[in-house]
């Protein structure tokens, strides 16, 4: 065993703060999966023999997830639930209107709809001519009422010049711009990093200044493999999973 | 021109953070592209019309860039990219040594390599009896010598068990898990997360308390479809960037 190599106080220390990570982990994606009847965890007692580590190191764990906004204490009750994610799917393209049709209602607050010169790396990513015209689209995202990512789009100008003239406020730039052009979208290309929120951005999405976010940029093609969408999302968080499956 | 709506000294002020992040997040791809010859940036003249903005917005969009520990400035040089990220697919099962390669050494600090009883949730997970014996490691992983991620992992007893003897500071688990079963993995489920890291687990990466972790839970199964191999994993966000390709 070699938790148990040595026994000096700080060690053991570490031996703790290494124990409480590892059950934290575990209960986060009971807690992400809605996994707990009521929304209510199990007590201390019962999670340490759960995981064979004393009830400190549970006290610890569940310090760490409520930090992360995952849970709570409830005088009287217990450790509730109250992270409120939901699940965007990687296979499959779609939008967030679409994947979370079942969680609620996205609206957007349109920030900007607008068409500008596209700076020339723009431009190299929509395989445009250097000093091309594009839609320029800024959206903060909610889904009932609370934010959950901002998205910051261009749009080919052929592309995005109808959208205009939509729905930006209930809809998703995706279905519009099938809608609008009479083509499919076929594959997109995605980079994801987590960041720390900067002061605006978090105030945006009305987060604390530094909360982790997921920052997605996303390439989107026609089926005829015209690249015509490029998105920079910032993902609050505590509000996203992203699910993938993946093959050897 | 929706910008254009307000002139007040707060929304002139909201005005130029909104174009700082604009031109941030075109910037922060292409650092972590490699897209600037030498890692030097164009100068601020030069950003400040590439994205038709003022030289203070530049400005306050390289300052995020700096803050989120990509670049900095040096005087006499200018604005280079500090940043040493790397890429990881989400589209092909690997293992981080298969799959940063070219980037240079992983090597593995094995805190911990040993049987437990597993928690029930992971016996479930891994369609083991309740009270089955698992083999849990956990590993500091790094990139020529630096913390990249945090890894802990639990494999069926019969699976992980070979494990043990082998060389687990610089070998994949992936692949010794192949080599040793004789069995080829299959698919894995994986589940993204953005989290900011407590202290402990910022201490043991090397970052600040707080930084953005992109934490990983994925599952991966043998072509036989059994699910040999549950693993929570902590990326420093500031050295990797995921990538996927998906279908609409």
């Amino acid at each position: 065993m070699l938790w148990a190599m040595s026994s000096s106080p700080r060690s053991e220390r570490r031996l703790r703060a290494d124990r409480a990570r590892q059950a934290a982990d575990v209960i986060r994606q009971q807690v992400v999966r809605r996994a707990f009847p009521d929304g209510v965890l199990p007590d201390e007692r019962f999670l340490a023999a759960e995981f064979s580590v004393s009830r400190n190191s549970i006290r610890e764990a569940l310090e760490l997830l409520r930090e992360e906004g995952l849970i709570d204490r409830v005088p009287g009750v217990g450790t509730v639930v109250v992270a409120d994610k939901v699940e965007h799917g990687l296979n499959q393209l779609m939008g967030l209107a679409e994947t979370l049709h079942e969680h609620g209602q996205i609206t957007n607050d349109v920030r900007a709809a607008t068409v500008i010169r596209a700076p020339s790396v723009v431009a190299q990513r929509l395989q445009l001519p250097a000093d091309s015209s594009v839609v320029y689209v800024e959206r903060l995202r909610r889904l009932n009422g609370l934010p959950l990512s901002l998205d910051l789009t261009y749009l080919a100008l052929d592309v995005g010049e109808p959208l205009l003239d939509e729905d930006l406020v209930n809809r998703d730039i995706f279905s519009l711009i099938e809608q609008t052009s009479g083509q499919r979208l076929g594959t997109a290309s995605v980079a994801l990093e987590a960041v720390n929120a900067d002061l605006h951005s978090a105030t945006v999405l009305e987060v604390p200044r530094g909360a982790a976010l997921m920052v997605v940029e996303r390439l989107s093609h026609f089926a005829s493999g015209r690249p015509v969408d490029l998105e920079f999302i910032r993902m609050r968080g505590d509000r996203l999973t992203m699910r993938a499956e993946i093959c050897r």
